[in-house]
């Protein structure tokens, strides 16, 4: 037995619900005074508050008054990529649109160049970085795609270097095939023959290693229409990967409407969502994966996150970490976005980063609450309340990480 | 003799440049390949590029042919504050206007209670922990005001609260006498009765402790107006303290002409500046330190940054840390913002939060820039050139900072 009691928690703020799909209400947030947590090997037992148990066997941890939250889950990140692209910030400042960006073989061409060029360790290796970090910032689990190899040797060998950090590191990973990311330059003239390579050999490679979870598709103006958008989703289906939808983040094209429509788990952006689309997702149980720290980046329009919610359509918040438009791994500033810009209360961000970013990755019945049945995932923030960790901004506030009831 | 030798440097990036005021050339960056920096008893000795010397009474630090900068300079931060405010997010998420908040003792008012209520030692160990992450995060010298006493002893006790930190901690401090951040309560018929408090009572005692170098004044409507900035500056001036103003954050009611008119060392903020404001500005030599955290925490405009560079006022960049209207004290972000939002490059980002920070606080001729004569004050990050510490959101990229030739 590896029991862990974590008493003396000042406020403990939590979502509840363990629902696979769909998440919880928006803002519906427990709190709880002068509260305990026990946690028996690596999973919730008890949570309580006054007078904590007193356990022969287990170890005890004081919080010190302070805040205690589930741990982060950041439900979209294309977390396995070779290079940076920082060289891109200089030459946008002096000028350079995106096109002459791409023209010179930068933009996503130069991540994929670098990422074809790495080796599974390499991809592997630089990712546990990341994923150190982002354990610092809070995260303790977190959803991480391919889609920088548009060949079936890369996009496998990011998969695989997912499947290998899942086994290394304390952050649990769940695995996405985003093979249509975009159309790679030997396709660009023939997109009917990429979608093949993606439906006839990619997809059966990926379901065959058992290497994702989801199938992610790009569905927008220049990358794929709606329809290619479903033939891919669709075929994936047979294949076992459940659908996800990179959805209205430029034109809306049907991504959304779609989203609904096919079940999948979660969509993603919907900077310019239509009403049709929010509907859409609110009959079909869509999660809507939001990526401020993406607007924000960008200079965008930030989704109509309230109108969603209002909606009945449940709203997560993940990072988009990324090289191109979001080179940004830190949960804590996508809470503040959440504020900031979402106009959401703090409790409407907690559920976002918590409850609902695990339903967006089909984890709800695992982590993303603080109750008993849960995986021990928690941290301990520096923070008398969850007011000041949506308050305070650029600081890292958190204290300790829990993951399986092991401190971090 | 305590000397370091910094070697393996892989990009040093420098401005250059000595002047008490005035700043430098924005964007005039050096940048030296394969370069070490010798520091000799806290000043930097030689700079240069190549093959290192061989000293035999140097301690030698390998810069893992990182990017080194000189250490950040934060100009301007409310740091002496009791208590914070996280309670007025969730009332203003949930509607609340400004004034309500006011209305209910919120806002300044309520930061001044907790101020005048706490000790001075409570205010200096409070202080010291936000000064400990600065310097995690990169920054080695920042201004400090006073400003939540509004009366003669709290704000004595705030000013003695940085004297102490000075002397304690790592962090240089520059210290500012901002008695004039807002009417308090009891003279809120009576502007004219503080005002005399400030001049005839105030700045004297000040003075006479030796407790301020700087004398700034919030211009701004419902606070000072230009001509009341211009009383409350010209008296400070008699007493030797230099003068600075909060200018056109809100309104545009003269500040910005007035710093210029009157020889401001520097003027703050900016937000709504009008050209007459700039064109002064550019004649006195007043340094414009723009706060873009604020703007972005309350999701106001960003002060025209290229215009002013172009009238050819030196720009600076800071926090503007307090617990109101930006609780952020992470230069990282403000290093962020001046790309995003001020379309800075990141060489005119380099020069405004360091050498022209310097000079927005009279210290350009000690810190500022990495070269002979200068402090050994400077930050190996964990990155390979300038441009990404810009293009990285979200994550701290300080390796290691060096304070007076002293890894800390």
């Amino acid at each position: 037995m590896n029991n862990l009691l974590i008493q003396n928690i000042g406020t403990l703020a939590t979502p509840l619900g363990s629902k696979a799909r769909g998440g919880g209400a928006q803002g519906a947030v427990k709190v709880m005074k002068n509260a305990w947590v026990l946690i028996e090997d690596g999973v919730i037992s008890q949570v309580g508050d006054g007078t904590p148990p007193v356990l022969a066997d287990a170890q005890v941890l004081d919080a010190g008054g302070n805040l205690v939250t589930p741990g982060l889950v950041d439900a979209h990140t294309h977390l396995i990529f070779g290079g940076w692209r920082q060289n891109e910030l200089g030459l946008k400042l002096h000028g350079a649109a995106y096109l002459d960006i791409l023209a010179q073989g930068g933009g996503i061409l130069s991540t994929v160049r670098s990422t074809r060029a790495a080796s599974e360790t390499e991809l592997a290796d630089k990712a546990a970085l990341a994923l150190d970090e982002m354990l610092c910032f809070g995260t303790t689990t977190c959803e991480a795609k391919s889609g920088y190899g548009l060949e079936l040797e890369t996009e496998l060998r990011q998969l695989r270097a997912i499947r290998t950090l899942n086994q290394r590191h304390t952050i649990d990973l769940v695995p996405t095939f985003l093979g249509a990311h975009a159309l790679p330059e030997d396709y660009k003239t023939n997109r009917e023959g990429y979608i093949r390579l993606l439906c006839q050999q990619m997809l059966p490679a990926v379901a065959a290693e058992g290497l994702a979870k989801y199938c992610d598709v790009f569905c927008e103006t220049g990358v794929f229409t709606a329809e290619e958008t479903r033939t891919i989703l669709e075929t994936g289906k047979k294949y076992g990967l459940l659908p996800k939808i990179h959805a209205d983040e430029i034109d809306a094209i049907g991504g959304s409407e779609l989203a609904g429509q096919i079940g999948a788990v979660s969509a993603e952006h919907h900077i310019v969502c239509r009403q049709s689309g929010i509907d859409s997702m609110a009959r079909g149980g869509t999660v809507a994966c939001l990526l401020p720290a993406t607007s924000f980046y960008l200079g965008a329009a930030f989704a109509p996150a309230r109108q969603l919610q209002q909606a009945g359509v449940p709203v997560a918040m993940a990072t988009d970490f990324n090289p191109g438009s979001c080179p940004c791994l830190n949960m804590q500033l996508v809470i503040n976005l959440g504020c900031l810009k979402y106009r959401f209360t703090p409790e409407e961000v907690l559920t976002a980063v918590t409850l609902n970013a695990a339903a967006a990755i089909g984890m709800a019945d695992k982590v993303g609450t603080v109750e008993p049945g849960k995986q021990g995932d928690l941290v301990i923030w520096d923070a008398p309340d969850l007011d000041y960790i949506c308050y305070r901004m650029g600081s890292n506030l958190v204290k300790q990480v829990v993951k399986r009831g092991i401190l971090v």
